[in-house]
């Protein structure tokens, strides 16, 4: 059993894979914890590992001045902290939301907790569960700034970077949504890629290594694109939006010879399309942000 | 002017923003070099650096052994090679197509090629103009491997990495558009997550950081996914389908709820209901590569 140290305690409550991974970095580093979830016998290891298992979710909030809920989505929160024993346990207590959902549900969750007195910081986990509670792992939080200052030294613990966005409670469930959409976007992108190598005869194994070195000049591509979006000025020599465009086609056209749907690649070849018929082919892809914040 | 080596003499035809780097990467190498351009007054550079202008694009290929093409696409590939004065020219000697296209165009420039007397390897540029000539130049190539090797001396003066990926003439160009679905669905959903950060008062500049840090967490998650679909056991606890979807729903409702056209998520999302739809829910997104497989 892991030593604990002072007065630095936490609930976790939410044991799916990443709440587990939260409360075994808590354990880890000392903190006294105690865990809670919907569906019973989730703790099992982390009770072993120096866990408190609470039978009810009030009596674990009530153990802790800090909780991490870790669910699903927001209304998966509710349904654990609306409940009238749990939400007066939690009076005076903080809550530091990881889940997962849009920033119109974090401000309605504020809200709520406003009402109930209730402190409460808004919070996304970017990176996946074996980085919990070493460097690589990321966290952003958002909230006010003196709750953020208390509750930091214990959060610490989850390891990695923390980032404290700003007080607008809703900022780290926007960065979290923009970012899902270039992962999920990416990803979806990747199964159809594979799904095209395979029709040519090509392995995902044999893919992949080049895959790699495709995610590896992304970087500087976003980096560029940035810029433009944020000064306005779109001429890019490099990658203009008439040899995008080109392209897509190219991948729509073999995709669909093969019989495979390119309907996320049809999408995109219609932003590029859009642009370009604007008057806008010589630009860099940038330009679709502007194109799609355009009401 | 550079030192030319002995015998190695290289022609360049299109120059292009990759044609010239190509070209100049060439001259920098020592290799004598000749170029040619449709559209004349784009090889002042080139030439002032050491390079031979040619008046046609014949008196251009009949000056070295190896032809190096690299246009927009196969349509302009064929203008160039395909006018009598050229193919009489390029008869007996070897071209490197290294244009864009798809692996059906590079099978039939295969099949004109050795109707011609024209030796032929297809290939593809993985990487951007400013690698060309460094370590950091990714090159792939299909074809005659003993036409390879006679030739792979001279295109090592391109500096990166060359991969034969062997004798089937498409192969190079099927990597080359898997890769490119790949680059191109990810830098749609960037634009995309850029336009929606910046609904939700997020500029450019504060999302790219962590922009980077998503596309250095893809490469784990491409080798995962490439493990499932060659093995065709798709169970993967840490990312199911039931919450991608969850996630991808979460990124339509906040960008539509912004006015944002979410048609590439939409299409994505698509993908992943109907792996849940058919029993796959717990699996991880691999399973849409095999669901966009199936005829």
């Amino acid at each position: 059993m892991s030593s604990h140290t002072g007065q630095s305690a936490v609930t976790v409550l939410g044991l799916g894979p990443m709440g587990r991974s939260l409360a075994g970095a808590f354990l880890d580093a000392g903190v006294r914890t105690t865990v809670w979830n919907r569906t019973p016998g989730r703790d099992r290891e982390l009770v072993a590992r120096g866990a408190a298992g609470a039978r009810t979710a009030g009596e674990a909030v009530a153990a802790s001045p800090l909780t991490v809920v870790c669910v699903v989505d927001y209304d998966a929160v509710d349904a654990v902290v609306r409940r009238p024993e749990v939400t007066d346990a939690l009076k005076g207590r903080t809550v530091v939301n990881l889940s997962a959902d849009t920033p119109d549900r974090a401000r309605a969750t504020a809200g709520w907790a406003a009402g109930h007195g209730v402190r409460y910081l808004d919070g996304a986990i970017m990176t996946p569960t074996p980085t919990i509670g070493t460097p690589a792992a990321v966290f952003l939080h958002s909230g006010p700034e003196e709750l953020y200052r208390a509750h930091r030294p214990v959060l610490a613990a989850l390891g990695g970077t923390h980032t404290h966005l700003g007080e607008e409670i809703g900022r780290a469930a926007a960065y979290d949504i923009a970012l899902l959409d270039i992962f999920w976007t990416a990803v979806a992108g990747y199964t159809h890629a594979l799904a095209l190598a395979r029709a040519e005869g090509v392995g995902a194994g044999e893919l992949a290594p080049f895959a790699a070195g495709i995610s590896a000049i992304l970087p500087p591509v976003f980096e560029q694109a940035a810029r433009e979006v944020d000064s306005g000025h779109f001429s890019e020599p490099g990658n203009p939006l008439t040899s995008a465009a080109s392209s897509m086609a190219h991948i729509v056209h073999t995709s669909e010879g093969h019989g495979i749907d390119a309907g996320v690649m049809r999408a995109a070849e219609g932003w590029a399309r859009r642009a370009i018929g604007q008057g806008h082919g010589a630009d860099g892809l940038a330009r679709i942000a502007e194109l799609l914040s355009r009401r």
